[in-house]
């Protein structure tokens, strides 16, 4: 542990050995996850500053403006940083779908004993 | 892209080269994220069986029932999976603070321009 980074008010991300840290994206009107991505130093700073959230693409080895083809952009309300600062929560209004697949959210199956099932956009 | 993987409803975890999935936890009630941690395919399968999160720890390279020591388990209510299968997201009831730290939420400090401020446990 270190206390430092762990309780201080320094901003110090831990990147990995990638020089990434994962960020987690929820709707700021109902709380969903709506997806899960990666930051690093540029693109965190890039959320930051422009209100708009950017990660890196781990498979296409780039920068990414969120939205910036689709124009399902994620407006930045809230950054948080966890304890070990390995971890970002941004609270974010999304333009529109999140998922590449059209559904809101990334996470639209649940897992359970008997494999995934599809879950209701209502829920 | 994987369309069964990323469309189908046949659960095939993308685990990284160390054989981890991201795990985001959030609190059933209110929707906060308490924690960001890892699983291995052990981890999952207890946290399917149980309902109770289960955790793999990178530092410790251990298998980790969260609050074995603490006493602050989560009580897992919903489990999620996202597009490419390579983040879950557990929605849970936690017996007591989740962080460390003693806080309820991993994430009590807000990222701005200036660095971190702490995050009101109120808000």
């Amino acid at each position: 542990m270190d206390d430092a980074r762990d309780k201080g008010l320094t901003l110090n991300p831990k990147y990995d050995r990638d020089g990434l840290i994962t960020a987690v994206v929820t709707d700021v009107e109902n709380g969903d996850v709506l997806m899960v991505a990666h930051m690093n130093e540029q693109a965190l700073q890039l959320t930051i500053q422009t209100g708009f959230a950017h990660f890196w693409s781990r498979s296409r080895q780039s920068l990414w403006k969120k939205g910036e083809t689709s124009g399902h952009m994620l407006q930045v309300r809230d950054i948080r940083i966890d304890c070990d600062q390995d971890a970002l929560w941004v609270k974010a209004v999304p333009a529109g779908p999140t998922c590449h697949t059209g559904a809101r959210s990334c996470f639209f199956r649940r897992v359970g004993p008997e494999g995934l099932t599809a879950v209701d956009a209502a829920e």
